[in-house]
């Protein structure tokens, strides 16, 4: 590759490209202290406090001497930026997340985040609402401020990330080309069925979530394929995740199926939804009716009587995801990994006790 | 200032420090095309490339419409890190915020961040847990990444912000020498206050938000004072926000106050776990206990019976604070401004109808 000569105090060297911050800038400059002020305050030059900070090259002890003092008198830390455009690297993470309002979601960044403090790193979240185009600008804003890896729990359709050399873990996402993060769906799925079915609901709703997401399919698919298998009566009611459609959805399903004794929820807020118009209703609950959600948000837990629930690891998902992706950094690949954690019935008050 | 000495294929530059991508450099490198790219598909230099694209200096027209011709045809977008470190600028938000896993503050990063989209820049969200030190560590990051600009909804010391040349603006938090956005607190507590009174309630309960928080106190103060001033007998109770105390404080609550017809809770969370308590206590609601909540959460609408409670404009406050950081960022300086947003009250479910 063609290279640009420069010559520095007579030294020379070979730059594959060249950034001056020119004489006469007026702009907005931060008070920390640059390389500049260190060599200033020491009486050396740039490239040798570079020497000092990088431990290459001869310095004579004195001058390291000096220039250490420097640097801690002046608290001086090497500008990020300087680093990410001299290293190709930066200490940033990208996160993108369909909507961070749905409280599943907080938890998983949260857990994604706390691993990547721990490492020295930062996440950049960007809210996707399943847009692709949102999705794409964040793609591009993140690439073009050298993120070192990006972590997505937003749409299945990832053709956006083709070209794009940043190791890529998918989170509560699948897709057999990329590293994923996932709680065990078909086992959530097939065990609300079953303590359903065991509990003595003869009559059950099963609340199918979002088409394009695969997990909500996958769960969706294993619990009807039990149901199936069974010789209760159900039926199938499709609805979003979104809060504001729980609500109506809930209306609806009471109104189409008012006989129904059992519901498997979409997911939590819907459970809870079902949950507020069942008891608006008058329903008996566990006795009459049983619902049982999916996730364990924080206000399954909070909700009187309290949501029985698969509960999903979110925050160890972050956890599991970050650490994932630190390893595809490091060995500079998408390594095929797909690691799939274990779910759990929270059994509260939502469902009938043990063969009741 | 002093400047250092720079030929380039004989020019000569004066630069205040260069940043050097040294031959024989082996990281990874994104497949977005450089600036050097550019260059040798057109044929020219980089500095030619760099008059075309900063619209200075003289070039020769044949040779603009040659760089133009080779940015189209390589889709090249100047690298954000380079501009940044030029014009020590980047297109990145500091956010700080205590605990994203609290329903409050997502449709306040949401608000922040769907402004600051709009105007192409990205936000980096950091919590705090109300750490001081996780605080400090934010600031520094954000400062390293030449963020433009920071929005803190965390703790209320604000020494850390000395010396920072960056724009700051306190959101949901008030401090004398920065910018805030906040809802009107004094006339939500006097509100929650008048409408327990008013409809009957005569043994009061008021729930005290953690003491640092000059928004829960003021809240708090304005209510007591509401209190205070009337015949109704009351007593305090002190809780934190985290939904993890919102259930023993619940249970604390009925155990200390048994007779309480009627409770101000502290915010949401709060009075979630109180109605469940109180609907696991038997109690009946209104009739027998008002709740009245703060903030407005998407699950005050879930619960059953529905959460009355004090709307915050959360999405609009994180809007209105990007606005005016975006504000202080053009004037380059902390703007004296301090935005009081309205609250209002949603007569749901825990409280009585009108003279009840």
């Amino acid at each position: 590759m063609e290279l640009i000569k420069i010559t520095v105090y007579g030294l020379n060297f070979f730059a594959r490209y060249i950034i001056l911050s020119v004489t006469g800038y007026t702009g907005k400059v931060r008070h920390l202290a640059t390389i500049r002020d260190v060599a200033s305050e020491a009486g050396v030059s740039v490239a040798t406090v570079s020497r000092v900070l990088n431990g290459k090259g001869y310095v004579n002890e004195n001058t390291r001497k000096a220039v250490e003092a420097a640097i801690r008198k002046l608290a001086y830390k090497p500008n990020e930026v300087a680093r990410s455009l001299y290293h190709h690297q930066s200490k940033l993470i990208g996160l993108v997340i369909p909507d961070i309002t749905n409280p599943f979601f907080p938890e998983i960044a949260r857990g994604v985040e706390d691993f990547f403090q721990e490492e020295g790193y930062h996440v950049m979240i960007g809210n996707s609402d399943e847009s692709r185009e949102k999705e794409v600008n964040y793609i591009e804003a993140f690439s073009q401020h050298n993120v070192m890896g990006i972590i997505s729990t937003s749409s299945d359709d990832i053709s956006q990330w083709a070209g794009l050399d940043i190791p890529v873990v998918l989170l509560d996402r699948i897709q057999d080309d990329f590293p994923s993060v996932c709680a065990d769906q078909e086992a959530g799925g097939k065990l609300a069925a079953q303590i359903l079915l065991e509990r003595g609901s003869r009559n059950i709703t099963l609340m199918r979530g979002p088409h394009h997401l695969r997990t909500a399919q996958e769960r969706f698919l294993a619990a009807l394929t039990e149901l199936g298998r069974s010789s209760a009566r159900f039926q199938v009611l499709n609805t979003a995740f979104s809060y504001h459609h729980a609500l109506e959805t809930a209306k609806q399903l009471f109104d189409c199926y008012p006989d129904t004794d059992g519901i498997i929820a979409a997911n939590d807020m819907v459970a809870a939804a079902v949950l507020r118009e069942a008891l608006a209703r008058g329903k008996k609950i566990p006795d009459g009716l049983q619902i049982i959600g999916f996730d364990d948000i924080p206000i399954s837990q909070l909700v009187y009587p309290a949501l029985s629930t698969i509960h999903q690891p979110a925050y160890e998902m972050g956890m599991e995801a970050a650490k994932l992706l630190l390893e595809c950094m490091h060995q500079q690949t998408n390594l095929k990994k797909k690691i799939k954690l274990s779910i759990a019935f929270k059994d509260r008050e939502t469902t009938r006790k043990e063969g009741g």
